[in-house]
């Protein structure tokens, strides 16, 4: 493929455009798009042409650019997560059914947990994980139920890198790590919002490791936590359980 | 953007790659994908390389090629779905609680019906609509629904296509038209699958032109019609006033 003065390719820039976006902007004038994707405004308005052109991005009458309709259709109907949320969507809902409150999923992606589902409801507790939306590992519980159940060097790797950055003390990820392992779910209190717990429990794989976890989001106030982790721990096994019945089909 | 010999961009390239995958099937072979996107193997295998390292495709062990996971973050962060699907959800889950069946939202696109979400329960019916799945405006009730809605002109130039395609007679295209908007409900029996019903009903905007539809597909035994079209329009009230309180923010 052809690459441009600057040596990037065309594949580059078109990923440089989609990232432009920042989480919660679905629309931004062309100019400060081509800003924040580092194009001079020339290229910026010829790829958007030939990206609209085909659907991956839409221009407005106004003249903002946004993700195409035609974008969000190829890339939903074959979701690499697809599979993961057909299979813990009616879970996810049992719960909510039962607790009112806000329910996610997430997978592990690096050292963030990146939300796949959330389920929420006017009145709901405030709930920083959005779809698509990515938390750090040690700062949600859902990212320490799914880094407890990773394979050993995995894990290894995220502590030294972790410590490198400064991020968090060695010794308290490292607990924080253990314990959840050691108690089967993990809970953080008061970390992302004082008034709001996480708590959340893994989806294992048959190894033993954690392929997504589970998780709410539920006000600091609730005293119901061996409830809710027997329903998150009987939903994960639940969808456990569908992921096999599917990669046997 | 430079051209290949073909004369395509590498944008073209890059969305006949992202097309290439049919619904349902979430990853393929290299040389599948590479027959199915009409590319030469070493184009394919240059391009895949490239959209890989960006994460826009996946490559597995084995070598299967699938969507990318960053792709799908890219794309969901900032869907152009996204407000519509964030309003609606609390409504389809009211409605499938009280139904215990499949609930559905759509958007028009072109001649087709673009499922956005869809809720389904293990037990529920048959369900053709998937999500990022489309169904034909005149197959479905979602569809009519949408499409009895639309501008004069926009529904002009639809009946007029149809017609032309001979997909199906004009007149009886008029009159399923005119009967939805008549009702402000649409219903098909039996249309998709004998033992189905779709119902759905518009999201209107402030002009009276329908934004979604709000459907369920029930057997074709059930018979609380009423009370299933007060429910979706109760439901598609609720769904504007939220749209339009997002619009004034």
């Amino acid at each position: 493929m052809a690459n441009s003065a600057s040596g990037d390719s065309a594949v580059d820039r078109v990923v440089r455009l989609l990232a432009a976006f920042p989480e919660g902007t679905p629309r931004l004038p062309l100019s400060d798009l081509a800003a924040r994707a580092g194009l001079p405004l020339s290229s910026a308005h010829r790829l958007v042409r030939q990206m609209s052109d085909h659907g991956l991005l839409d221009v407005e009458e106004g003249g903002a650019v946004k993700p195409g309709l035609r974008l969000w259709e190829l890339v939903s109907r074959n979701a690499p997560t697809l599979e993961l949320r057909t299979v813990a969507l009616p879970f996810m809902e049992d719960i909510q059914q039962v607790l009112r409150q806000n329910v996610n999923l997430a997978v592990l992606d690096g050292p963030d947990a990146l939300f796949v589902e959330r389920l929420s409801r006017p009145g709901s507790v405030v709930n920083r994980a959005t779809v698509a939306g990515r938390l750090p590992v040690h700062l949600s519980s859902a990212g320490l139920a799914l880094m407890a159940f990773q394979p050993r060097e995995v894990q290894a790797e995220y502590v030294a890198r972790q410590t490198l950055a400064g991020a968090v003390p060695e010794d308290e990820l490292r607990l924080r790590l253990a314990e959840t392992a050691r108690n089967g779910y993990a809970q953080l209190v008061g970390i992302l919002d004082p008034d709001t717990s996480g708590i959340a429990a893994p989806v294992l794989d048959p190894r033993g490791h954690a392929v997504a976890a589970l998780g709410v989001v539920v006000p600091v106030t609730e005293v119901r936590l061996r409830e809710i982790v027997a329903a998150l721990q009987a939903a994960a096994q639940g969808v456990r359980r569908g992921l096999e019945t599917l990669r046997r089909a």
